[in-house]
């Protein structure tokens, strides 16, 4: 019987999805998905009720989950990321199950222990053969790497591939391959092109941005790292892409030959990689259409499953190869715990992503933020939500100075000799309140919880409640 | 702790290689392969006893191993093919515990499934980077595809890369990721590239080989299958290779663009993707180095895993998309079986490798034999040992006509409007017969139990004694 399916409905019934099953999502298409919606409306069509999504992030373009949610189609939710449209009901309670979060990282080291048990995988692919050997990096929704859909497409009990683009068997150049695939049904769009390029991903104008960014790369610099061999990644947030800038030109200037970047690849990376600083890409997921470009014609770009990104269950990953990080952060606090899950309402706007996961490992962690946003603090006396422990985090830079995390004494020392503007965090703490007031103190009421989030080691590292 | 050994002692130390345990191999670098020897010289040196080898084939390069099971430092042997040196060795009962021949497509099915453990896995690697990113194309050994390496990489409790090529971090064109990777040691050699080229890919010469070539290619195109969409695939003998090139000269005097090339893949395959006969190959083993430089550097020539090729566990393979395969025989008796296990003598002289695997999912299975070698009768009442179920083979081709399995009813009449020579097989058994007087009965006495030959679904299928 040929896996090919005339319809996404025919694929659902093939695959025999029942009430109550856990049916998983990757996020490469990021806010242009579509089929995250599509499987949902006709899993809603076709009267499930009580499914389990299991995406490795939710975008804004996944608005619509929210009133699956509220039919009782959906009311379980598992993700590494949730961006605040959705993050917003959940905080209002929408659903009765708390969200479960995990980091990128875990995410596939609990789908590939077995500890998360998926029935069904829906994978978008921007191109497939009729068997499903597929790829990221052709057809008119390419989306470059699939790093967080290998697992998925390893241990689901049923893989369905819905694509675009249908190409001749076999697809050569598949990332992900036949003997794991069930169904491969094709539709009209998997995504819309342009939201596949997420605005993060933009390079900032602002002052403020910039003259943090400057400090950051001034502050890896300072810690020794800008030389031979050197291997970086940034977030894909508009400050980390201009300490990426900052950190290009001392590699230029120097001739500095690094190793590795490393992440989500945006075109910054690319512009480095053919400029020299760096041999090589390794790529979990491509943030705009330059990364795509490269990953599919340079072979010194090359795309990494999640697990070999950063799960704590693989032998090695590239993050603990890694030497420096930029991350963002929603809040920091006095212990340097940062959180990214929530923001200063209490209310869930993001995830940990790969944050926890790569400045666990990483040689050197610089969180990269401006010292208030909207004229809130982000150096507050405890985070909301512990995203990622203050033990994982080694730098804080905000355009009034950076702070060292004393759990690295060697760092003060050396950005001091760098003369770099060294502040101890609470003194930026302080600055901060002297700027923006006394914080309004902000505790959500602790009656039901809305989200668990779990640790890199599946501990229950924080709890969000609902507001 | 580095994964980096000085030594392969350190390296075995560190993986923990205990009495009773079982390591395995791949067999990419064939006839000159290095590893398995290597390793087991190490563990006699240690004192270690009791091993299990689990080795997706064993060449005559491998002939100390013999010393090893007389020393009792290995006393299991699981395996795909054994060549004719240890195969005879066996055969003569070096072991105690009988052989285990599973196929290569059950092999990675039992691996993956948990059916067979695997302690330790030494992966011969032509390159690999110091955190055990692994490939096959690169360097002095390159062999190309690690196709059948990917079951023992993923599942084996501690996996040990060897190589002699040691490259920068990360490196990118990786088969084998560093996620699955416990330890790297450099050696000065894996193998030796001139034993990497088997014999048993040349060109025959003999008019006999041409012949039956000749007509195993027409009666591929009798059965109608030499039109655009063809898949194909070749064993690595004489008489295969010379088939390929009569398919090749139909192929192209009809401008007829096929799919795929697919198996053990060698030079005149990627003739054929060249000259555009096929738009891919699917390449789980290289038999020669234009197949490796192929593999390296044309984006259609693709490296699939053991499992995509051929395993009975997977969703689909590339074989299950075959249109033809030409392939080998030992012998072949009146109900068609097929036996590429042992000789006339019934000593062991192979395996199944990927033959009883494709035979069952191909679409027309062509064997293509002389009706004698060495003055015996390839056809035969009963065949010494059943590798391939008869139930599999559809046509017989040998220098004197073309027998076609009875429960193909449409392929005779088919070959018969083409006007090629069909005969009953009982026909081509008399002919046998008359030209090198009647066979000898051999039977080895059924005293012990040489080899258990498995079927593709793990089923005991045939039982090989002691001669």
């Amino acid at each position: 019987m040929s896996k090919l399916c005339g319809t996404l409905r025919e694929a659902m019934e093939r695959a025999g999805l029942e009430n109550g099953q856990t049916i998983s999502f990757h996020h490469h298409l990021r806010n242009g998905d579509f089929v995250l919606n599509m499987v949902l409306e006709e899993a809603a069509a076709m009267g499930l009720r009580d499914l389990t999504v299991c995406a490795s992030s939710v975008f804004d373009c996944h608005r619509p989950l929210i009133g699956h949610i509220q039919r009782g189609v959906v009311t379980g939710l598992e993700t590494s990321y949730l961006s605040s449209a959705v993050g917003r009901a959940v905080s209002q309670g929408v659903l009765d199950r708390p969200v479960v979060f995990r980091t990128h990282g875990s995410r596939p080291a609990d789908i590939l222990s077995g500890k998360t048990h998926i029935d069904v995988a829906f994978l978008a692919a921007p191109a497939s053969d009729c068997e499903g050997n597929c790829s990221g990096k052709y057809g008119p929704s390419a989306c470059g790497s699939l790093g967080y859909a290998f697992a998925d497409a390893q241990k689901a009990d049923t893989v369905v591939v819905i694509t675009d683009c249908l190409q001749d068997y076999p697809l050569t150049d598949a990332s992900i391959g036949e003997e794991l695939v069930d169904l491969v049904v094709k539709v009209d769009a998997i995504g819309d092109p342009a939201g596949i390029v997420s605005g993060t991903t933009r390079m900032p104008r602002d002052p403020v941005a910039l003259r943090i960014a400057e400090l950051a790369a001034q502050a890896i610099d300072a810690a020794g790292l800008i030389k031979d061999g050197f291997s970086f990644q940034t977030g894909a947030g508009g400050a980390s892409l201009a300490a990426a800038e900052h950190v290009r030109r001392r590699m230029l200037e120097r001739k500095v030959r690094g190793s590795f970047a490393l992440g989500g690849i945006t075109g910054y990376m690319v512009d480095m990689l053919q400029a020299g600083c760096f041999q090589a890409i390794q790529d979990v997921q491509c943030f705009d259409l330059k990364a795509v470009q490269s990953l599919r014609e340079d072979p010194r770009h090359r795309e990494i499953t999640a697990a070999q990104y950063a799960s704590p269950a693989s032998k090695s990953t590239a993050a603990s190869h890694l030497d420096a990080v930029v991350l963002g952060a929603a809040q920091i606090d006095l212990d340097f715990n940062v959180n990214v899950h929530t923001d200063s309402d209490g209310c869930i706007i993001g995830g940990s992503g790969g944050h926890t996961d790569v400045a666990e490992e990483v040689g050197l962690t610089v969180v990269a933020a401006p010292l208030s946003r909207a004229r809130m603090s982000i150096v507050v006396d405890k985070v909301l939500t512990v995203s990622t422990p203050g033990s994982s985090i080694d730098l804080l830079v905000t355009q009034y100075g950076i702070a060292a995390n004393p759990g690295r004494p060697e760092l003060r020392p050396a950005l001091q000799k760098a003369g770099l503007p060294v502040k101890d965090i609470r003194e930026l703490r302080e600055l901060a309140e002297s700027i923006n007031g006394p914080a309004a103190p902000c505790q959500p009421p602790r009656e039901r919880v809305a989200a668990r989030v779990l640790g890199r080691r599946g501990e229950e590292q924080d709890l969000i409640y609902t507001v």
